[in-house]
């Protein structure tokens, strides 16, 4: 069937997209704000873009109902600085928690029951329970679509520091066993990574 | 432990970057030349950004020696045009068939052995085994780092038509036990889905 995205909500649009590109890699953005509140939020739209110098990039949706700016991206605009840590099987619910709308003076970290460790070179705290943080400074943001509900931006930031918790590295090689990511799907669906196999990249032969 | 990505190579940083943020949905971009000529090839960063109007990017970095553009972001510039097609388990073989380098005049759809059928708005024809096609217009390139080795940008596109197969299709929801996604991980290595598991979202309670 075609689907023609003119004629259908955005919020329809917004299934088909969460329904088609998947599995998604989960950013779980730490900021903090000019006055010095702490935010921590998770954002599925994230990829990395080059390693010179290592870039990614998350996109903050606005809000569903008032299409405002959420905390995340108001603290990244505000201060240029943030924090990726990467979500695992064993802090998904704490995560979870963290996913909804709260008012900007509460602190997802306190109520997550997650622990804020200083980081080294930005302002925003990591994850202490994330094996992996990269300590971020925003290149530039990208809006996409109106300034109203559904409308985007792409947040594209330069990693200056990895944390990586030592077992899992092996010359820069991460050990996806003990990493046990998780990979986010549509509605309320995430999964864990599935049977691995292996495709060898063959060179070009002319035939 | 810390690593400073300053201190190291940029292929040790893009090994740091494609082991940490797992599993990375693929699209399968089709392009076809200002001349005619078409070309199909897999970029795992890829994700969504709005679905205001719907829009998705994927970084197709420079080419490893050399440095240079690789066809796909070249036709694309040229124009304005794109196809992102979803890569499952039945088409992750040929997939990767099209992952290596090709001389230009090559069109990796013949190479593969998949089929080439025609879009309904875009020029470059989208790839018939993929139950999932998203007809693209460029919406722009964000360039980030050098214009040499490992320098990226990324191509940020506006989805004009979906094609989706019928039996995916429930009410804009996709069925994943139907569609059978494949996650990029490292190296050689692929995932399918695993164990997926619900968490739902609770609206946040003032403690």
């Amino acid at each position: 069937m075609i689907i023609n995205p003119n004629e259908h909500s955005h919020q329809d649009n917004y299934k088909l997209l969460i329904g088609s590109i998947v599995p998604r890699p989960i950013a779980f953005v730490s900021t903090r704000s000019a006055q010095g509140q702490n935010n921590l939020a998770p954002f599925s739209f994230f990829t990395a873009i080059t390693s010179n110098p290592p870039t990614i990039c998350f996109a903050p949706t606005r809000r569903g109902r008032e299409g405002t700016k959420k905390d995340t991206l108001r603290n990244i605009e505000e201060t240029g600085e943030f924090v990726v840590n990467i979500v695992t099987e064993d802090i998904a619910i704490q995560m979870n928690q963290t996913a909804t709308d709260f008012p900007p003076e509460i602190d997802e970290f306190g109520y997550s029951g997650l622990t804020p460790a200083a980081s080294q070179i930005v302002k925003p705290p990591r994850v202490l329970e994330s094996p992996i943080n990269m300590e971020c400074k925003l290149y530039k943001v990208v809006s996409v679509g109106p300034e109203a509900a559904g409308g985007g931006a792409l947040v594209i930031g330069e990693v200056v520091l990895f944390h990586v918790a030592d077992p899992l590295f092996d010359n820069f090689r991460i050990d996806f066993d003990l990493l046990k990511p998780v990979g986010r799907l549509a509605g309320t669906e995430y999964t864990t990574l599935g049977r691995r196999f292996a495709l060898e990249r063959k060179p070009y032969i002319e035939k």
